[in-house]
């Protein structure tokens, strides 16, 4: 069935092209239309009025453990590493008990259904999960509607025994669900996640290498978050950990490398020359204490870069809106020049630059793209006066001013009302699962330890 | 009438000090009981269920421009003393025509309207608003039932002669407005905003010291927020701006300092000695590319710190609540450490703060206290599960989430409903004589360079 999203006010092609008074036609999963629709069939249609209102690229939410969103609020006053240990470890210790010794994968559909109610009220219509992923996450994005790509994580060292699958193990789960999931699903996709050198073996990291290259998919992976982190691999390897990645063959086109903030000219150079996405986390990377990516720097090199938030433990929230905002405004400061980064710059990466780098085919409003898009009210004091629609969205919208999201031609939330789950009764009952789960894996973490 | 907040699941006194579902009797403008109230008389009382919501303090927003509002979303490229050419001066120019050569002051009673409208629905009850200010603004403020301190800005050099009264007449002017508005009206005071020393002489620096004595009212100035002024004052008078100031005596703990961004040792210690009030604006500081305020610096020696959205054009928004989420986490960036800034601190500076320095008796939910206080709905999906509930409302609660909001012990919205004026008519016509304001300040800017 068609939906015809008719006279809207400002139809955002992408950071650039924008139309006024126009119209979006989608059949399927894809935008058939774009600009003056002819109305001839109109009553077949499911019309959505646009007036007052601006339809966007859906966000790209290009790296996140939405497992996190159990763990929103959790913490603001440890370092990094102190800060695993007094919220994830706790976290994933209950998870590891739960799934792997109990056989129960009710924590995962809870927490893919949360945090993807969150996602889709912000706009965001495509997101990576990096996680000990689970068959029940994606059964809660299918029943949600929305669309993701699961980072299947593996690691084998630095963290507790406790928390880690033998290797084997690892290996024959993270084939199972890419042969279960990757686009069986209409949107659904995965890609391999070495979660990061510390975390990784280099025969783990080849072993991913290898196994992304022949199923033809992407990798995901954290670089160069902490300077902790650079040290131990410099110590280690004699390497920075993207030099090291590059040496090991890691880096490409398909590879998304998360976080990149302590790092050098050459490895600037580097991401440059094998093009591979840098995904940025600015939130993350301040609550985080990290520092600042020098973001400018490598757009200025042509480094592809997409946005997200990192997971809601470090966010504390999966709001791209957000993220895209601060990301505009950081850059200004730590360069103490205010053409540093601009509105339009932070809205490509958090749209089409993260879509191009996950292969997702969305991420700009064009005929024959997926039909992934948020419809903006514009009708609010803090968006009045329009000036300038691009510096609107960015620097004025909240993620409360989606009304509707349309995933794959989907409308998964229409006029604020999301239409494939009872939302009230989800998210109770989420919010109770991760207290649940939270204070048991306190207690075996305490007991354990 | 009694106003009763009924079984809320959190009262949050102040950041310290919250309590688990409790009460809260409002009677006249002043808060009554906060704890378990008896219900003896409670058909006589307006009962507003609490449960599944936070009560909190409003925000103060220590510093705005409201006429700004106007100019939200405009030019985020170009650095601070080309920005003021670009937005500030045209909009500046058609204010003086029509207000000044024409009479007409519909202009402030549009921004005082729009503005309060974006400030109530964020839970924000008090603003300063530092400008030319024009009794129509305060009627606006009057109308819709916002908590205002208008800071009548002084100025007599460097800003185009066009733009200038004369000296005279903005001391007879700035005279008349205390006479007219300074406790007249219950939820008005007035300060003196001599703007800051590079648009101001010794000797208008001095008559608004003198001007603030004899009426027992505040100041607020523009100190250190640019190198750009940091060195015009350097080289004009040998001192930093604080330390200019300082010389001047116009600094004690009545006095707002805005901005202290580029500020020496000598600095902080000259701030904390007269218990000068810093009002920090880390998004305009970001926005404009002036960097970042030492603030943990000045929380450790002692200096007393408030926060601010600054006007609309260089954040672009009156968010408080998202303003006290960046000034928690950008200082854990800067620093590169966890503890630099917490939750607590953040929202502590968004409150009791402001309130304290303004001499305004709110900030903080206490009997005896003014009842200026906002209602937040947790059920959302970005606020859930709650662990720390400072933490999820500084983290991760949006200005949407407020529901109710509360200003001298009268409900100026009710369940997202203005009560005081149609929000849908106000903001329509304010956005629509702001464009107009600004294209015919932009023409009027134009012939006249």
């Amino acid at each position: 069935m068609a939906i015809l999203i008719e006279r809207a006010e400002y139809v955002v092609r992408d950071a650039e092209r924008i139309e006024r008074d126009a119209d979006v036609l989608i059949e399927g999963e894809r935008i058939a239309q774009v600009g003056r629709v002819a109305r001839e069939n109109k009553s077949a249609w499911t019309v959505i009025d646009g007036r007052g209102r601006a339809v966007i690229p859906g966000f790209v939410n290009a790296h996140a453990h939405l497992y996190q969103s159990f763990l929103k609020g959790l913490r603001d006053d440890v370092p990094f590493v102190e800060w695993n240990d007094a919220t994830l470890f706790p976290m994933a210790r209950a998870i590891h008990q739960e799934y792997r010794a109990e056989g129960n994968d009710a924590g995962g559909y809870h927490w893919g259904i949360l945090s993807a109610l969150e996602m889709i009220r912000g706009g965001v219509t495509c997101a990576v999960d990096m996680n000990m992923n689970m068959d029940s996450v994606m059964r809660a994005w299918r029943d949600v509607g929305m669309r993701g790509v699961s980072a299947l994580a593996v690691v084998d060292r630095w963290i507790p025994k406790v928390l880690l699958r033998d290797l084997e193990t690892t290996k024959t789960e993270t084939l199972r669900l890419i042969r279960s999931w990757h686009n069986v699903h209409s949107r659904i996709t995965v890609v391999i996640a070495p979660s990061t050198p510390f975390l990784c073996s280099r025969e783990l990291l080849e072993w991913s290498r290898d196994t992304a290259a022949e199923w033809g998919i992407g990798l995901q992976i954290h670089l160069s978050e902490s300077r902790y982190e650079v040290d131990l691999i410099r110590k280690e390897t004699g390497f920075t950990p993207i030099a090291y990645a590059h040496n090991l063959r890691l880096l490409n086109s398909k590879t998304t490398a998360v976080h990149c903030v302590h790092v050098t000219h050459a490895d600037i150079d580097i991401l440059a020359e094998t093009k591979t996405t840098v995904v940025h986390c600015p939130k993350s990377n301040l609550k985080l204490a990290n520092g600042f990516a020098p973001i400018p720097k490598m757009l200025a090199r042509g480094v592809p870069v997409a946005l997200a938030t990192d997971g809601a433990a470090s966010n504390d929230s999966l709001d791209m809106l957000e993220e895209t905002r601060l990301a505009a405004l950081l850059h200004k400061g730590v360069a103490e020049d205010a053409t540093a980064m601009t509105a339009r710059h932070a809205f490509r990466m958090a749209t089409e630059n993260g879509a191009r780098a996950l292969g997702i085919d969305a991420g700009t409003l064009e005929p024959g793209k997926l039909a992934d898009l948020a419809i903006i009210n514009l009708e609010r004091p803090h968006l009045m006066p329009a000036h300038d629609i691009l510096n609107t969205l960015v620097y004025c919208a909240k993620s409360s001013d989606v009304e509707t999201t349309i995933i794959g031609g989907e409308i998964v939330m229409r006029d604020g009302v999301i239409q494939n789950v009872d939302e009230r009764a989800a998210m109770r009952d989420a919010a109770r699962y991760g207290v649940h789960l939270f204070e048991r894996g306190k207690d075996l973490w305490r007991d354990e330890r």
